[in-house]
């Protein structure tokens, strides 16, 4: 996500390719489910900074002897998944290769009154709240539903002195250390507290070696890795925290997971007191 | 190229995927051009509004184990190509998949005082105008040398009443193409009057069949189909275009190569008279 500035007004970009194989499989999803999901996870964007979507362009590289009828599922996708959010489609661009589906979606936004929240504003001492259950979107298929959390980033925003940022995209432990990053500062996450999703099982158990792991433990690290949950992690002082945790604004449950350190350092702080290397953090370089 | 208004204020916003195997062989052409390439792709179609650029993103889909070097060369090209002409790299989305490369760049634009020129504004009468010479751009490489025809758009379109525009990146015929449908009308090309390029020999060579065409007329071809020219292709009144052929205000020649029609219908008249359809002409469908 980006800003400029356009004749004296706050204009936000945010740009997301949605590749097959990698973000979605076709055959699997339907042509529909995978252009919604394309639009959503730019929305998502959109939602992580307080924002309001304005328009999109969408460029789409489609496979040689594709069908018009995925071509034109793509696009209704695409279009409908806008339309839900006042987000329209206004132009784009295709082509035909001789290489897989790709869809690459940008969206311009707008503040429309409220400060934009980064992921770069974190402050040692923040409390980590999430919104939503976390672990096992993908194997449930859940990502094929993001409902983007556009009118929730901004009743938080509205309300509370919101630090950074961030839609959980990567994996909650990958995403947290973005936030980490680009604050520079470090992370402690409690076990105990993470809200994992009843799926979050599925795709863990699938993996090699998974009998040598717990059920609690597969649990724990689908929440902390799997990503795809589309929710928003956010930073902010601890007592205002507080009172989000008792008022629960919001039309879904927040959790506070943790909060920010001096030490640059993620870590995973157990049930039992236990302290570790925060499970599934890859440092992802963005331009 | 899409209009959307944020905060009172036209922004204009133009996305184009370069491809590889389609747009650009990475090892013959290189990182760092094929960056440049991918930007000046976009900023000759903001050219074709005559509109100012703002700042672009760019996403970028790397096949794994692609060489850091080479995704810097990217970014380094797509950098300073934006810089030359004011439109900085302000965020992307790099992602590693088991694909080719792509590059996605999403421009923004503000029309900076002119009124945006459009494909759609052809009216019956008009001269059909073309900067520079074509064809032969890709088997000569000229097609990494863009140069955005940002000055040049604007200089036309301060002075003339330009009634429509477009860069000429699939080739004169398809991109008139794309004039005429938007206007809903037809053109009329003069061959013995399109100025052909000294490159524009050297691909149709190769073609098979080659020795049943004439060289004068695989040149013609040449300049009609080979795309990536990226040169301006616009539409005026006749007498304007007189003064504009008379003066020649631009630092590149510009040309008169027919005019536009009633008659849905694009035809080539050749130097004996003869008429035919328009070769090179492709409808090709954008969202």
């Amino acid at each position: 996500m980006a800003s400029v500035t356009c004749g004296g007004e706050q204009v936000l970009i945010t740009v997301d390719q949605s590749l097959e194989g990698v973000h979605f499989i076709l055959a699997e999803h339907g042509a529909q489910a995978v252009g919604a999901k394309a639009m959503n996870r730019n929305l998502s964007d959109v939602a992580a900074m307080a924002a309001l979507p304005v328009a999109a362009v969408a460029a789409i590289a489609l496979p040689k002897g594709f069908l018009r009828k995925d071509a034109e599922g793509i696009y209704l996708g695409l279009r409908t998944a806008g339309d839900a959010f006042g987000c329209p489609v206004v132009g784009g661009d295709i082509s035909a290769w001789n290489g897989k589906l790709v869809i690459c979606v940008t969206v311009l936004a707008r503040p429309a009154g409220l400060r934009t929240v980064l992921r770069s504003g974190a402050k040692a001492g923040d409390a980590i709240c999430v919104t939503g259950r976390l672990g096992g979107a993908w194997h449930s298929r859940r990502h094929l539903n993001i409902v983007p959390r556009i009118k929730e980033g901004r009743q938080l925003a509205s309300r509370y002195n919101l630090h950074s940022m961030i839609d959980i995209s990567d994996g909650l432990a990958g995403d947290l250390a973005h936030i980490c990053h680009e604050s520079s500062l470090g992370a402690e996450i409690l076990a105990a507290s993470l809200p994992v999703h009843p799926d979050a099982t599925d795709g863990k158990e699938a993996l090699a070696g998974a009998d040598k792991i717990s059920p609690d433990r597969r649990k724990l690290l689908a929440a902390l890795e799997d990503g795809e949950d589309y929710e928003l992690l956010f930073t902010m002082p601890e007592e205002q925290a507080q009172d989000l945790l008792r008022t629960q604004p919001l039309s879904i449950p927040v959790t506070r997971i943790g909060a920010i350190t001096e030490a640059k350092e993620l870590v995973l702080v157990n049930e039992d007191g236990r302290r570790e290397p925060l499970p599934g953090v890859a440092w992802q370089h963005v331009i």
